[in-house]
C-alpha cells in the first residue's frame, strides 16, 4: 500500500492550476508519450472497479493514489464519494423542469481548433474526454450526451467549478450587507490574523489578486506547496514523514505573505479555502449548508451534491464539488436569466450581473491566457473577451454561459491534460460554432 | 493521530452483535459508570462539530476513532457519509406518498418496562436515546419525531437492519429462480471454497447457522476476529503493524470453518457479507445498485441513501446502510402490505410472506433472548414470538413491523449499549403498549 507520491503532483492539477509559471512558459520542454484516446481510455472498456470485488490490476484507490492517475481518473471523476468522505448538498421537493427540445442537427458542426484542426461538434466530445455534455439554448436543452462512467442521474467531479460556487455566495452574502468585501480577511477570520491573507480584502481574495508564498505549479517533486495542500484536504493520504498541516484551514493559516495585496491576478487555489472561511464565519454554517438552502433547495435541483470533506469535516470549497450534470445546466442557465429560475428568483439580479460582468481585464493580461484575451477573473468566475462569462476546472470541467447567443453549456470531462489552457484550443471555438449554429 | 484501539472494540458493537458468550452469560460483571443521558449527551448541546472548522475538542473524526465512541456516536450515526466513502443508492422521480395523520395521545401512553420501571411512550424516546421515531399505523404517519443530529431529510446509519436488505434481495432473487439457496456458497462465490464457508448452503448463510472460527464478541482487547473485520471493512484505520485483511471479502475468505453447519442460530455478521458476495455475483452488480434498482427507486424513496464502502469500494452489506427514516418507514410499511406500495408491487406476494413469516424457532432458541422468546432469525430477519418482524441494529436501530396491529415503527438511535438485548427491555413493552392503544 505504498503511497505514490505522483498522486499529490497530478492531483495538483485537480486544483485548477493555471500558474505563473505556466503563463510564462506554456507546456513544452519534453513532450510526454500520447496518451489513451477516449474511446481507448473508455472506464467500462477498461474494466475499473466491475467485478465483485474487482480484481487488483482493475482497482482504482484512493490509498494507492490511483483515484487520480489517468486513465483511472476517468472512472474516479464520476465517483469520487465512493474514494473520500463527502458532506452532502441536501436537495428538496420535486425536481425542477428542465424543457428538452433535442436537435439532431448539432454533431454536424463544423469548427476548426485553434491549432487548426478540423473536427465537428460531435467529434469533439472525445476530443476534450467528455463524461457528459448539456447545451442549453433559450433556456431548452437541445443536446445532451454521456459516456464512460457518467449517467444522467449520476455526479462528477466540478473540480474548480467549484470556487464560482463559493464566489456567488459571497456576492449574495454582500448583497445582503452581511459581508463587506473591502474589509480585510482577519477582521472576519482573526486565525487568519499572522499568515500571509490576514490584511488581504475580501474583494483581493475573490479575484485572486492576494501576494502570497504559495506556488501552484504541480511539475515539482517531494513536498511542493500542492503537494501539502493536497494531503491537507485529505485527498491523498499523507506520507509517513510528513508533519504539516492536516486540514484545510490550518493549511491556509500556514502560508505566508510574498509582496504587496492587490496586483496581478494568480491563480492560486488556497484564495478559495480563505474565502470560504469567511463565508462560513459570515453565513454561519458549513459551505454545504449554505449551498444547500441558497441554491440546491430553491431551484430544485434533481440530484444532491457532495464536496469532498477533510479529516476535520471542512469541505474542499476549492475543487471538492462533485454534481449532477443537468443540475449545472440549471445553475448556468439562472445565471444566464439573471437570477431567475422557473420563474422564481434565486440570485438578486444585482448578483447575477456582477457574475456576468467582466471584471479588471489588465490584471487578467498577464496570464496570457489563449483565447481568453481581452478577458479577466472576479469572484472566482472566468470572463473571456467577447462576453461569455465561465465556471472552469482543470480536466475540462465547464459551465459556459453565452447570453448573446442565449446558450448556456455544462461539461464534465476526464481529460488527461490538467490545465484548461490546453483544451481550450478545441473547446472555446467548437462553443463558438455551435452558438452561431443555433443563432444562424 | 494515534488509533484508539477501543474503537475497533467498541465499532465491533456496531455490527449486532449477540454473540453466543453473551447469550450464555449475559451482560453483568462489573458495573460501568453511569453514561450521559440523552438531553446530556444531546449532540448540538455537546456542540460536536460546531464551528468552522470545530475546535480540537469537539471534533468527530474517522482516524482517531472518535466517531465510533459515544457520545461522539451522537452525532457520528447521523453524519456517516462525512467520515467514511460511501456508496450511492440512487433514487428517482418525486417521493412518493406518505399520508400523514398526527396524533397527540401517543406520548402518553404509559407501559413498564420489563425490569417493571413505569414510563410513557414520550419519555421512552430519551430513554432509548432516539435520534428519530416514525409510527405508521393503517399505513399513516401517526408519530414522527426527531432530535439531535437527525433531521427529516437526513440520513442515519442503519447498523445491521442493513442486513435485512441484504436478506431481502436474496429472496427475491430465490423467488425469480436466480439463486438456489440449497446450494452450497462456493458453487456461486468459488473463491470462498477454501473459507469455512464454502460448503455451507446460501440457505444456512441467510440464517446465520454456519460453523465458522468467528467470534463476535467485543470486548476482548489487540487484534480480535472483530476488530480484524472493523479494520478490512475500513470502518476503522490499520494500526502500523496489521498484515491482515484489507477488504471485506478478503476478510470473509480468511475465516476458517469451526464444526458442522446447519446448527443454531449464532449471531455472526460475516455470514452477511458472505450473503452479499453471492448476492453481487448472481445479480451481477454491486449491492448499492441492486438496492437502487429494487428498492430505492421503485418505491420512490424520498431521500438518497449511502452504505460505506471498504478501500475497493466493496460496501458493507453487514451494517453501513445509511438511510432516511421516513425511508424505512416505507420500506416496513410496503412488507407489511405484502410487496405493495402505493399500489405498486414491490416485492411477489411470496417474498414479503417469507419475511413475515417465523423461521425455525428451536435453532433461536439457545439465544435465551429476553423478549423474544419463541422468536426465530431467518434470511436476516427477526421474528418475535407474538408476530412482530423486525430489522435490527446494535444502539437501537430498528424496522418493526406488527401486522396484527397494522403498525409499522421506524426508529434509529445511538444509544451507549449496543446490543438491542439490553435495549429491548424498554423497546418491547413501548411498542406493545403503543400497538395496543391504537388498536383498542
Amino acid at each position: 500500500m505504498q503511497f505514490r507520491f505522483t498522486t499529490a503532483l497530478l492531483l495538483a492539477a485537480a486544483l485548477g492550476a493555471v500558474s505563473a509559471a505556466q503563463a510564462q512558459q506554456p507546456q513544452a520542454a519534453k513532450p510526454a508519450p500520447a496518451p489513451l484516446s477516449a474511446e481507448q481510455s473508455d472506464p467500462l472498456r477498461m474494466g475499473w472497479m466491475q467485478g465483485s470485488p474487482p480484481p487488483i490490476d482493475k482497482q482504482v484507490r484512493w490509498d494507492d493514489g490511483s483515484a487520480f492517475q489517468f486513465p483511472q481518473t476517468r472512472w474516479a471523476f464520476s465517483n469520487e464519494q465512493a474514494l473520500m468522505p463527502t458532506a452532502t448538498v441536501r436537495r428538496e421537493g420535486p425536481a425542477s423542469r428542465l424543457e428538452v427540445a433535442l436537435r439532431d442537427d448539432l454533431d454536424a458542426v463544423p469548427f476548426q481548433t485553434l491549432d487548426g484542426q478540423k473536427l465537428t461538434w460531435g467529434e469533439a466530445f472525445d476530443a476534450y474526454y467528455a463524461d457528459g455534455i448539456i447545451v442549453l439554448h433559450k433556456g431548452k436543452v437541445v443536446y445532451e450526451r454521456y459516456a464512460g462512467a457518467l449517467q444522467p442521474d449520476g455526479r462528477h467531479i466540478a473540480m474548480s467549478v467549484t470556487k464560482s460556487f463559493v464566489g456567488t455566495l459571497a456576492l449574495l452574502l454582500a448583497d445582503e450587507g452581511k459581508l463587506d468585501v473591502n474589509k480585510t480577511v482577519a477582521s472576519y477570520v482573526p486565525e487568519l490574523t499572522d499568515s500571509g491573507f490576514g490584511d488581504a480584502t475580501v474583494q483581493q481574495v475573490l479575484d485572486m489578486r492576494t501576494a502570497i508564498e504559495f506556488d501552484e505549479e504541480y511539475t515539482g517533486t517531494g513536498l511542493t506547496d500542492v503537494a501539502r495542500m493536497t494531503i491537507a484536504g485529505g485527498l491523498a493520504p499523507a506520507p509517513a514523514d510528513y508533519d504539516g498541516p492536516m486540514d484545510n484551514y490550518a493549511f491556509v493559516q500556514s502560508i505566508e505573505k510574498n509582496g504587496r495585496h492587490g496586483g496581478d491576478f494568480v491563480y492560486r487555489t488556497p484564495n478559495t479555502n480563505v474565502a470560504q472561511w469567511v463565508i462560513e464565519r459570515v453565513g454561519g454554517a458549513p459551505l454545504a449548508v449554505q449551498l444547500a438552502a441558497r441554491i440546491w433547495k430553491p431551484m430544485g435541483m434533481d440530484q444532491e451534491a457532495t464536496i469532498i470533506v477533510d479529516r476535520i469535516g471542512t469541505a474542499f470549497g476549492g475543487g471538492g464539488l462533485n454534481a449532477n450534470l443537468r443540475d449545472m445546466a440549471r445553475f448556468g442557465e439562472m445565471i444566464r436569466q439573471g437570477g431567475m429560475w422557473n420563474g422564481k428568483r434565486i440570485l438578486p439580479e444585482s448578483v447575477a450581473r456582477a457574475i456576468l460582468a467582466k471584471g479588471d481585464t489588465k490584471a487578467f493580461e498577464a496570464t496570457k491566457y489563449r483565447g481568453l484575451e481581452g478577458g479577466s477573473y472576479s469572484s472566482f468566475w472566468w470572463h473571456s473577451g467577447k462576453g461569455q462569462t465561465m465556471a472552469q476546472g482543470v480536466f475540462g470541467q465547464i459551465i459556459y454561459i453565452d447570453p448573446a447567443a442565449e446558450m448556456v453549456i455544462a461539461r464534465f470531462a476526464s481529460n488527461p491534460v490538467a490545465s484548461n489552457r490546453d483544451i481550450h484550443p478545441i473547446t472555446l471555438p467548437a462553443f463558438a460554432a455551435l452558438a452561431a449554429h443555433l443563432n444562424r
